[in-house]
């Protein structure tokens, strides 16, 4: 039985070490598991995320972005997500079409019913079956997410990280307001050791493992 | 006095070629002209341009492509052509977004509604003055086009080239279609020698520069 696991949060909220870790919990379980991202996830999705995240490419106007994280979704769910669902895998992503409404509708202020109208256009309606919200401290995030920039190679800060607080706040308040409006969210906090994060994920999905949502 | 003239067709009707003769043309007139292409025109639609036409990239779904070029396309309007518009320039831009109705809606079978959904959304309305479709038999285009090709060093037959004749029919019958439902259109018979093709060019233009359309 196939479960499709997004989370959502802001930089430097722990996202990719909490999916690893509730992958290697999940494989110990014997189900098959694909960890991937957005935007990327597959080659053509790749390519997209380096313009994306180009810290050169400040001249991105609000649309082109929308347009194609679109676009990166679009590819990212044919080539990737539904095959792996449909053969039964359970998939974690490190972000979905939440993260668009959060960054590019609360963060940007660009129209929301556009962003939601590419969103079905790029998801063809396809949802997860529950949405992890780390909910972390904004000003933290950003602070974690430059030092962990800065123990890489060279600067690499990417274009999201070189907003302001400010732009990290709307976000985190943007994604509390959609895991109001949707069942399918379950606000995870994200602070704390790494092993109490797990512990609480876990909490917040063992019950649906148990009750065996998607059809 | 500003003008935005697109031009329009299938693969080797002769586009290039004849942008740049009427550029001269129009700069002899001292007109300010910037010649310009989709997708691409600036550096982030540019890179977009490279996957859309990267041979390699078979896995791409219809609608990461149409995505794409949505893209390609807002961000080349709002850095390129309004502000080259708003500052009194000729633009001249070889393929527009008739080009994505042609291509990814008579050619592919996407859905017209959503290519002009999203052509709304990239372009904020803006159309061209006038659009100059050349008209050209698709078997002779595409050998053009490889021809071509074939003198540069190595391989390097895009995405599009590659399609069948049948595709490269039903674009240019689409093409025609959307000359027939819009004013703006001018179709040129694009077959003979480079001179005869710009002089057809020249008679549709040149009451329309005289008119003086733009507002």
């Amino acid at each position: 039985m196939s479960l499709f696991i997004t989370f959502e949060g802001i930089e430097g909220s722990g996202k990719s070490t909490q999916i690893a870790l509730l992958a290697e919990r999940l494989r110990a379980r014997e189900r098959t598991v694909l960890t991937t991202r957005e935007p990327g996830g597959c080659t053509i999705a790749d390519a997209v995320r380096t313009i994306l995240l180009d810290a050169r490419n400040t001249a991105m106007v609000p649309r082109a972005e929308l347009l194609l994280y679109a676009a990166a979704r679009a590819q990212h769910i044919e080539e990737v997500i539904r095959p792996a669902l449909d053969s039964g895998t359970t998939v974690l992503c490190d972000r979905f079409a939440d993260a668009t409404l959060a960054y590019q509708g609360f963060g940007r202020g660009l129209d929301m019913k556009v962003i939601e109208e590419l969103n079905g256009l790029a998801t063809g309606g396809l949802a997860p079956d529950l949405t992890l919200l780390l909910d972390f401290p904004p000003e933290e995030g950003v602070q974690r997410a430059l030092r962990r920039n800065d123990s890489r190679s060279g600067p690499n800060e990417d274009r999201f990280e070189l907003e302001s607080i400010a732009f990290h706040r709307r976000i985190r308040e943007g994604y509390l307001e959609l895991a109001r409006r949707e069942d399918r969210f379950r606000v995870v906090d994200a602070r704390g050791s790494i092993d109490e994060v797990a512990g609480r994920i876990a909490r917040a999905v063992d019950p649906v493992l148990a009750a065996g949502v998607r059809q």
